[in-house]
């Protein structure tokens, strides 16, 4: 058992029973317990082991301290154009768990430096921290900092098995993070579950808590709580797999190019703008309608009033988001709309 | 006919055909008229009983007398510790009919007394008058007082039946009395009828008026003009019953306890309480899900934003309003929340 | 071609094939092109005439001349009670076409001549123009009067056919002229297509674009671009028909009588006021039901709270318009509301 208390001594088998945790209904598995703050001693395990405890009397030993020292956060930074800052958080406090929580830290690592190859616009910052404490201790010493810079926040864990999508929205449900999660997985995936907030259980339990009230969602796999190896030695390395990683992996990249790719543009011309001088359609007048991209192009300048940003203008016009950042991109270069 | 002017003289059969109100439609039935502005005089009689009319002249003979008085209204006040007021107002012009309107007077001198037993929160206003222009005579000398006090009004009327249960909405149909009235109607009813305010004519005709404008909703059973009794001596005590008008008593005294235990609760603490200091969690971690009062805990303090009041969080929990009352005075209790 | 240059020369018939036009998937039909800006001649023939070019050398002549001069622009504008205006705009660049174009200005004669039989309470304002060109021309001079007075305004186009009705809405779509056309499309027209912003054509791109942002939207019959003989010679005058024509000019009429009888009223009556003693209900009590028109009357008044307008209540009665206006303006004369 974790936070388990020092102990060496010879005990019958009663009371060594007393201190064994076990779970009848998963009987292969030996269960993950804790105790952090009431003092005690335990061990965990299978309840197929039991049987094997026959003997009367046994020496229990185990070696633990209880010793003042400091708590360690990972907190990683890449600084952006902008001081906007997207924060992804996990924690460190049971890896000896894979879904929950060892695919956390992996995933964080690795879009961590996926955004380190970018030129990112937006600032990212990573944290690593103990569930719970961590948050906690981060946020009495960073809440300030948080709320001048933060504009989307995810908790990152359970992103290792491919048995499930969910998301978990934050405590209102429309936060810039809500929106981003929303949008991505529709575009990207089969099928997720939305969660209710009510449904929430890791760090968003602080980050979304009416007095912090951060914008933070959560998006996961197989959400803690809901499969059968949850707290327990099955969620090993068999019930994650490299390619389930990565597609989280692939899932929060895209996340983050939605960020980086979505803007505000506004028209500068009045009225509508002569396409043909900018070699955007044809200089002969009369074809009954516009091709695709000519009528993608005026259509942009003109739902570009400073009200949509390109991601509402690209669902607006059913097209991918790049495809329409990048005719934005191209109309702000000819002097058709600018940067809000 | 009520108002009839006083006389006493000999008319032939015809001048006395032409002053009798009957109803062909209802035969066995007395239909109610009355002459409040018109001086005139006249009878109602069944249609059956017009052929016991046989006689070539007759004498007759009404002893009424106008005179010049004061209107009385009955305004019954219970002071609480809020001087925010819920109103109750019914009238009592015409109680030879029963539901419509002997059962106005009844069930508000129930909830009254309901109200007396109370260490009531809100103020409780209780008014009697005649309909419409005892209503007119109030709101003369009262409207300010009304203006600056009353959160919620309930116009009550036709409330001694079984046939029906109805709801008519404020003009807005958005004020307090309106989600109340909703709210405790789908739940301790099969069924009503949701009425339109164009469906309205009682005194919510004055006291709705835009001019007044005062949030009144009113609460029924078979609704004035909907049933063949009404206005006639078809609306006797047969037509109500002790059974029904005590399920009415029971209804407004169900309203009643809902605004008494509505209120808005914030939470306190920085981040997620810890629920295991207050011995309302396990200190025990690990186990792969909250008992569901453990979740109904955090839920609530998680919610507790401000913007949410307990109605509100006992239907986003789906749980009786009460529970959720009572969960919330624990959570005050123990310094997790505090009273908006 | 519209817009050719001058030329007068011989030609091989490879050279003329060149600069013809066709299009052979509407064989029979001459299609419609121009080339405002790109130098250059060429004729429009149908594909079916294409077989008689049998000679080897053609003479090509096309008498025309670029002269710089001043662009016209007819404006006419009926002054009424109120600054505020509805605008009504057509063009005049190729009525070769009947059904765009020409029943565009045949339709804004013809409501013009209705505007000018009215007492009208708005002032309107009929433009003529060439499309495009002549609508930014004008906003390069009036834009500040148009914003300042223009309340609501209609690109009329495409309305001398039969085949169907269209409403195309204004870039926001919750502009008045929004709200009215689809009022008087819905009570009017068995059926009509909802358009949406993208697929404006005409000079709502000038109108509603976003540095401009008047309130325009777009009433036609079969809209330019979704029928086969649009931009050909098969738009000609059997294409449309007198009695076409006489129904656009009949719904735009109605939109007139729309805007014409719309007003707010307020109650000034503290309470409801006594019908009775404006003979607008009986003075005899009792009666268990309102008459249809006594009802009318007191709903009216007790709707008149200044936040809805004769339109919307007379959707919440469902009665026409012109009966609810009719009503109102008897409450105005008897002292129960005054206008707004």
């Amino acid at each position: 058992m974790s936070y388990s208390i020092h102990i060496d001594q010879f005990v019958t088998k009663e009371i060594l029973l007393e201190h064994l945790y076990f779970d009848k209904d998963k009987p292969n598995w030996i269960p993950y317990r804790t105790s952090y703050y009431q003092k005690n001693w335990a061990f965990c395990v299978s309840f197929n082991d039991l049987e094997k405890f026959k003997e009367a009397e046994y020496h229990v030993v185990i070696k633990a301290e209880f010793i003042e020292t400091s708590l360690e956060i990972g907190d990683l930074f890449f600084k952006g154009k902008s001081e906007s800052e997207i924060v992804f958080t996990t924690y460190v406090c049971h890896p000896s768990m894979a879904n929950n929580e060892l695919s956390g830290p992996v995933v964080l690592n690795a879009i961590a430096k996926y955004v380190s190859s970018l030129d990112n616009y937006y600032s990212y910052r990573f944290l690593f921290w103990p569930e719970t404490i961590g948050a906690i201790a981060y946020l009495s010493q960073e809440l300030d900092n948080l709320r001048r810079n933060v504009v989307a926040g995810f908790v990152v864990t359970c992103v290792g098995d491919n048995r499930a999508w969910g998301y978990i929205p934050s405590r209102t449900g429309i936060t810039l993070p809500d929106w981003i999660s929303k949008r991505v997985l529709k575009r990207e995936l089969k099928n997720f579950t939305e969660y209710s907030f009510l449904d929430r259980g890791s760090d968003e339990r602080q980050l979304c808590s009416p007095s912090v009230d951060l914008p933070f969602a959560s998006i996961t796999r197989s959400k803690y709580g809901t499969y059968p190896e949850y707290h327990t030695s099955g969620d090993d390395l068999n019930f994650i797999s490299s390619e389930s990683l990565q597609e989280s992996i692939d899932l929060f990249s895209k996340i983050i190019d939605e960020f980086e790719s979505n803007r505000v543009y506004i028209s500068i011309k009045m009225g509508e703008p002569m396409y043909s001088k900018y070699a955007l359609r044809s200089g002969l007048g009369g074809s009954p309608t516009l091709s695709k991209l000519e009528s993608q192009y005026t259509n942009i300048a003109a739902l570009s009033d400073g009200s949509l940003d390109t991601f509402e203008i690209s669902e607006i016009l059913q097209q991918p988001h790049i495809h329409i950042s990048n005719l934005c991109e191209k109309l702000r270069e000819l002097g058709i709309l600018k940067l809000l």
